[in-house]
């Protein structure tokens, strides 16, 4: 599959490139950036996927995750997707909100018109972008981990517990653990899957899979214990409860005083970068 | 002095606020970022000033620069102003270019109208913003030090040799080290000081102030050998023989690969941080 490079810019002793390239799966150009740390002339390396929250593109992290230093320590390859599709034809949310449509694919396959055609990004993270990043960078693809904030932590959480055998590891910023159980989620499930949202989206919640039998042999979550969105759209409890349930090894610290931010997500990334690396080296 | 806060954040382990203030210098309105790392009761840190370069605010750094980790760490309250007055009534360079006016106020004190009105910015960042930052943080006057990238870099250069007595350390970032002898500066003196510019200019360029005999104990300067404005606008070099001639300890670090961004900046932040807190304990 053909890349084009957007940018390359030398940082924390490695490449942080921008690419950009045609999707099989959303039908548009895709937009993602890559770290790649120096490293031995025909090594192979771990990589670990970062999922973005509402909003963003693979930008935000870029410039704002502090990533770089300890990914560079620690040997390890980080890449950063867009949250959907975009583009002249891909539909949006109806009245331009934020939380549906552009900047707000919820890692799943749409079933739903018109935005099946485009939002698929749940085979395009889990499938598509690891073979393309395969076939262009020096990745390992059996050592993949996959972390993610908000939305992508809902992304990360789930795409693990759907296919444990390609991440070998997953943590999350501020998950939404449980899309079926808040307002966030029933959105973005019955826009994206329609009528048989509810029973549909278990594949697509992260709590739900546990329920239903999906495992990952641990989890780390951090959570800003002073995020507005914390009671009513992220709900760790629920993964807690769900964890507890069915003896899923689950860290999640919460931080007192942190918020929903990347002032957040940049302080605790250091240690989601480590637990990583221990468990894909 | 009043000081209104517009956002306050935690992250790694202190508190990262953007403030606003009525400036006596410029007449207007200005903003800037403060990091505060947790402290002991009635303790005063050191503090460190970053000047940002061409078209910023204090927003790029605050959230590109990477500088909270190493400033709690060693105990550093960051502060970083903006760039030029803006507003109402703010003159802006006649053609809106970005190397002048709005987001390019040189760091210097315009005497040329209509500039003189607002464009105070050495005055603003040398006297007005410490006084204000010791009203309202617990800071140590007696250890600042200053650091800046690019036009910002130069800000620090000329501001340290100026007022030794108010920094105690200074380093930079692909700093402008002669503004008389580069395009940049040739546009922004003239622009700001009037007919007498190659003159009077000799203030605001570091190695005409350390040719006139302004001194600083030692310098740090990082520099990215792939910047695309190394040889017409930066020219390093300049300052090597300046600080050869007097004697001036400058330990210049060409980068191999790194360029102009912030990738490079965030790159050796680390290192400055050290730099500065070494110096200011």
């Amino acid at each position: 599959m053909a890349l084009e490079t957007v940018s390359a810019n030398r940082s924390h002793g490695g490449t942080q490139g921008v690419y950009r390239h045609r999707s099989r799966e959303t039908g548009t150009d895709m937009t993602f950036s890559v770290f790649v740390p120096d490293h031995a002339d025909g090594a192979r390396l771990p990589v670990l996927f970062y999922l973005s929250g509402l909003t963003c593109t693979h930008a935000n992290v870029t410039e704002k995750g502090e990533f770089r230093r300890a990914a560079a320590e620690h040997g390890l390859i980080i890449v950063c997707p867009d949250t959907s599709p975009r583009g002249e034809g891909v539909p949006d949310d109806a009245d331009g909100a934020y939380d549906f449509g552009l900047g707000a694919g919820f890692y799943c396959d749409a079933t739903n018109a018109p935005f099946d055609r485009h939002y698929r990004m749940g085979s395009y993270v889990a499938h598509e972008l690891p073979g393309l990043i395969a076939d262009h960078f020096p990745v390992d693809r059996s050592r993949m981990g996959i972390t993610g904030h908000s939305m992508g932590g809902h992304g990360a959480l789930t795409l693990a517990l759907k296919h444990p055998e390609l991440f070998r590891s997953v943590s999350a910023f501020a998950p939404i653990v449980a899309p079926l159980q808040c307002p966030w989620g029933h959105k973005a499930l019955a826009g994206y899957l329609g009528n048989d949202w509810q029973q549909a989206g278990r594949r697509y919640d992260a709590c739900a899979l546990i329920e239903d039998g999906a495992r990952v042999p641990e989890i780390l979550v951090d959570q800003g214990a002073a995020d507005n969105f914390l009671e009513e759209q992220l709900r760790p409890q629920l993964l807690v409860d769900a964890c507890a349930k069915a003896g899923i090894p689950l860290m999640l610290r919460m931080q007192p005083g942190y918020d929903h931010s990347y002032y957040f997500i940049s302080t605790f990334m250091d240690d989601h970068i480590r637990w990583h690396a221990e468990r894909l080296v």
